[in-house]
């Protein structure tokens, strides 16, 4: 065997990329450029009971469903992570994730520390959590404001909410401060590109290197 | 407070890097990249009681001490690591990376798995590792061939030791294939920008995160 071959071509394990962030830490941003420039990273549609917003697409942004739906599926099993937040229900079917991860696909996670909890929980090895700081709190209600979708009193709810959510930056693997969108993004794609390399993620290391050590003892003997 | 923090301004414990391969897999030239191109990274300095090589700088490359002195430093504890090599003594001095690491100090080691393997015992959480295969055996060898310092038999022994680093990738954090240079620095690189950024090499955070709580309880009290 002397054919050469590069991290591209080891086989890989997938990872689940779980972001998490207070509201108005710039979360949503960074998952659209992630989305935008990692194509091989599948975004996980998660399903959930919530209305759908103006500028969402059915099966795109969400899968929306009833609660009856949600409970069914929920109670069977189907879900990697399920949460309660603002009264609504959020879920992650579990089949497509496991397909996808085997075949070295790369998942993101765009949800709250209740579903990053239980994501750990089930699936400990393949997850790398990052979470996304705001620099200040002048700088997060700024950006709150500037999302003009949100009626005032919901801003108010989510700034309630965010004292609760910031307290979780212990349980990640990652603490990033985006205080600069273009340098925390590269940042995040860095993480991506090392998390890849880990020796746990490349399964297909087994058969390289006794490929290599099988061709040495014979260059040597 | 209302100042913005970034992840330069949060107060960070160093990392040490550890960089091992067999022979010929292009450390040597990866360790020069890094370097030159991240001045943040110390190289630590070895003690060594092998002769100097003549491109070899004292105190740059490697502190040259005789086998009684090196002795001495062992039994004192004065070395993070230290392994014998060809016949010759290699040792990591203590004092000078515990300092460096306290103070955010990043620092790359140039070893082999034996000492890879005491560092990680005797500092695990600060290290991280990275191991870095040929892409072939052909490869490996016409690396070795073009490296004119070392003579035939050198060679020779060098590729028969290979057999048992080789086997060494199972022991390490990352796994890099250098079948193209520049690609494989920039991995490296990758994997040096992500691990400085894990929660538990940023002790500042603790600070910064509760004054943004302390910030957000009074703006929407």
């Amino acid at each position: 065997m002397t054919v050469q071959l590069s991290n591209e071509t080891i086989g890989r394990r997938g990872l689940m990329l779980v972001l998490s962030s207070p509201s108005g830490a710039g979360k949503t941003t960074l998952t659209r450029l992630l989305r935008e420039q990692e194509p091989s990273l599948t975004l996980s549609v998660s399903v959930t009971t919530r209305p759908r917003r103006h500028s969402e697409v059915e099966g795109v942004h969400y899968r929306f469903i009833d609660v009856e739906t949600f409970t069914l599926m929920r109670d069977r099993g189907d879900l990697l992570e399920w949460a309660e937040v603002h009264g609504n229900f959020y879920g992650s079917p579990r089949r497509e994730i496991d397909k996808a991860l085997a075949s070295g696909q790369d998942i993101l996670f765009d949800i709250d520390y209740q579903g990053a909890q239980q994501i750990r929980a089930n699936a400990a090895s393949d997850v790398v959590s990052i979470f996304i700081l705001p620099p200040s709190i002048p700088e997060m209600r700024r950006r709150l404001e500037r999302r003009a979708e949100d009626p005032p009193e919901m801003i108010a709810r989510r700034l309630r909410t965010a004292i609760g959510e910031l307290e979780r930056w212990r349980e990640y693997d990652y603490v990033l401060v985006n205080d600069d969108l273009e340098r925390c993004f590269e940042r995040l794609q860095a993480i991506l590109v090392a998390e890849r390399l880990r020796r746990e993620r490349q399964p297909g290391l087994v058969a390289f290197t006794e490929g290599l050590m099988d061709d040495l003892r014979r260059s040597t003997s």
